[in-house]
């Protein structure tokens, strides 16, 4: 009697929160412009499978066809899929602009809070369909997009009292030449995957995956670049984070910074705070992927937050102190008149048959947030008393 | 490079409208002590198909099994998916509260906002993505579970400018007594269907189906109840409704009401406008699904409403008054920090690159609904003009 494995249930409270953090990240950033839009959550199997997503590709969640075509596709041997629900909001983007482009503004700047799924293995804190909050900004080439979404990220994690976050960046450009450099053009993805593990297995594990890749005296150099990561300074690359002003000291350059997903190809970045290991969001420019779809390249970025994990660094929220319960005897036609003038005056009502242990039902009541209660009576002043 | 069939994308200005809507209706049940809880989108394949959802049982999107599983279920013969995409917010409520029945208030009184799906044939206005509102209370078994859903429900689509909505109500226990009356009791589910199609076939069409079924004297005792019941008065096992007071008038008892779903026990509803010829939201009571997953029956009622014909019935909102475009040339350093200073005094602010053809760009930008644009200059005072 649980939702299926890796899923999970909202009860009130977590979905008040969740509501109420969603609401002031949304207000930031339609204060800057952006607007929100929305994707169906199923796209064509083919288009999530399409290489874009790393090994994401390989966690969809596949819809079968219906009816005959399914019946064919099973007799034939073929794909019995034809549809995916999404594992991220940034494919759905791309095929969007490219379908909308003609009824879209040039730039367009769009809001997307939506669920996203991912078969993995269930984990604690990691979920099977998790909730996305992601910016973008498509067709504008220029440093102003990530400057506008690094500015609109922090805001908005600052309005929901996360100003500790800071974010690590790097350039998917600036790790290829480094890659060069290093001697491990040949075995770039292989290089990079290595590096990106280097939180998990630190730089003697990863010095240990390019030595099997490349040799020990090629490694060496890996080691040096790696020990001197920490301490490396602003690139040239990324000398357009100034114009952030008291803002780029909440920046901080990782030259290893890798970010998994295949489509980047400029800027990147992984928003942090210092309560928790793991990151909290995420993003960078991937300038190639509405080209995909619609033929014509055209330049995009984005930053997306991860509502769980933010969720679980926010303090629960008091109990509201306008809730009123009225309980009922037997007719109700003058209870539902006293609600709606009550909720006329700011009160948050609750209607509620009275109970014959009327007592355990006030302490049931207060338990649950209820701020004050009245016994309603056809004919008599309300009383209406807090509930301690 | 369209979203799949039947479903659909929201450019910026759809979503502001859809959400403005579901704003104000989920503040008018919030007012009213109703909490706002979430389920997965997916389900178990096997409670999706458990005869409780009448026709939608067939229009579920199947999930396919993953990794293994797959591959075992494809080679012995076996049903090849195990979960389902939700074809309503009725049956994952009914298996929420069996969930978590130990954490929730004795009488949960539920709102839910999230998109169902269903594999019909598309057509104009009718989605295989859509979005319901649904409200429940679960655990009362008074009619005052009624009367709050009725209240609540008009109440929202007041608030929404749907004033002239109006509800049909029957009760599936009248509906049972009547079949008997008529000798219609051993086809009773046949004859609901035919009922059921009045608005579609007319009398005429009706008395042809059930004359199959019967015959022609039995059919012609039906035809003399069909033909009476635009002018029926309320009956006893709806006198509760009388208690709603000025509301009850816009109640309409009609006893040829059936609606499709098998889990209505009692009272049932359909919500109208006089501006449309379908309805725009509908439920009933349904006592018996909790106890299919719980073991024991417990008393539920829920009215949903449909957003998409609702959005259908609202004037499109106009263009706030408020919005400003600041445009940047060069460094944009200035212009976060201007940005920044006129949110806080009540500004939504898009900053744009300023395009070569400066004029075009106004023009364009006055088209997508932007009140006001100035030029940024590092150390200038800003020059907030109309963009009329």
């Amino acid at each position: 009697m649980t939702p299926p494995r890796g899923m999970r249930d909202l009860l009130p409270a977590e979905k008040e929160a969740r509501e109420s953090v969603l609401s002031a990240i949304r207000a930031t950033y339609q204060a800057r412009g952006f607007q929100e839009i929305e994707t169906p959550a199923l796209e064509e199997l083919a288009r999530l499978t399409s290489g874009q997503g790393g090994d994401n590709e390989k966690l969809v969640f596949k819809v079968q066809k219906r009816g005959e075509d399914f019946e064919r596709a099973l007799e034939a041997g073929e794909e019995l899929a034809d549809l995916g629900l999404r594992f991220d909001l940034t494919v759905p983007l791309t095929r969007y602009f490219a379908s909308n482009n003609a009824k879209l503004p040039r730039v367009l700047k769009a809001i997307q809070i939506g669920p996203v799924w991912r078969a993995e293995r269930p984990q604690k804190g990691r979920y099977r369909q998790f909730l996305q909050c992601d910016i973008d900004i498509i067709g504008d080439s220029t440093e102003l997009a990530e400057l506008e979404l690094i500015s609109a990220s922090l805001a908005a994690l600052d309005a929901i009292g996360l100003s500790g976050a800071t974010i690590r960046i790097n350039d998917r450009r600036l790790l290829t030449s480094t890659m060069a450099e290093l001697g491990l053009q040949d075995h770039l993805d292989k290089a990079l995957i290595a590096i990106d593990k280097l939180d998990k297995i630190g730089v003697d594990g990863v010095v240990a995956e390019l030595t099997e890749l490349v040799g020990q005296q090629a490694s060496h150099a890996a080691r040096g670049w790696l020990e001197a990561a920490p301490s490396a300074a602003m690139p040239e690359i990324l000398a357009w984070t100034a114009q952030l002003g008291l803002l780029a000291q909440r920046l901080r350059f990782d030259p290893t910074l890798v970010r998994g997903m295949g489509y980047y190809t400029g800027a990147i970045f992984e928003i942090e705070h210092p309560e928790v290991a793991y990151s909290i969001g995420g993003g960078g420019r991937y300038d190639e992927m509405v080209g995909r779809w619609a033929g014509t390249d055209t330049p995009a970025v984005g930053i997306s937050l991860g509502i769980e994990r933010i969720l679980d660094l926010i303090p629960a929220s008091s109990a509201t102190d306008n809730s009123l319960v009225l309980l009922v005897r037997d007719d109700a036609s003058g209870a539902l008149r006293s609600q709606a003038e009550l909720i006329a005056q700011g009160w948050r009502v609750r209607l509620e048959r009275q109970a014959k242990n009327t007592k355990a039902q006030l302490a049931e009541l207060a338990a649950a947030g209820f701020s004050h209660f009245a016994f309603f009576q056809e004919g008599s002043q309300l009383d209406i008393k807090p509930l301690s």
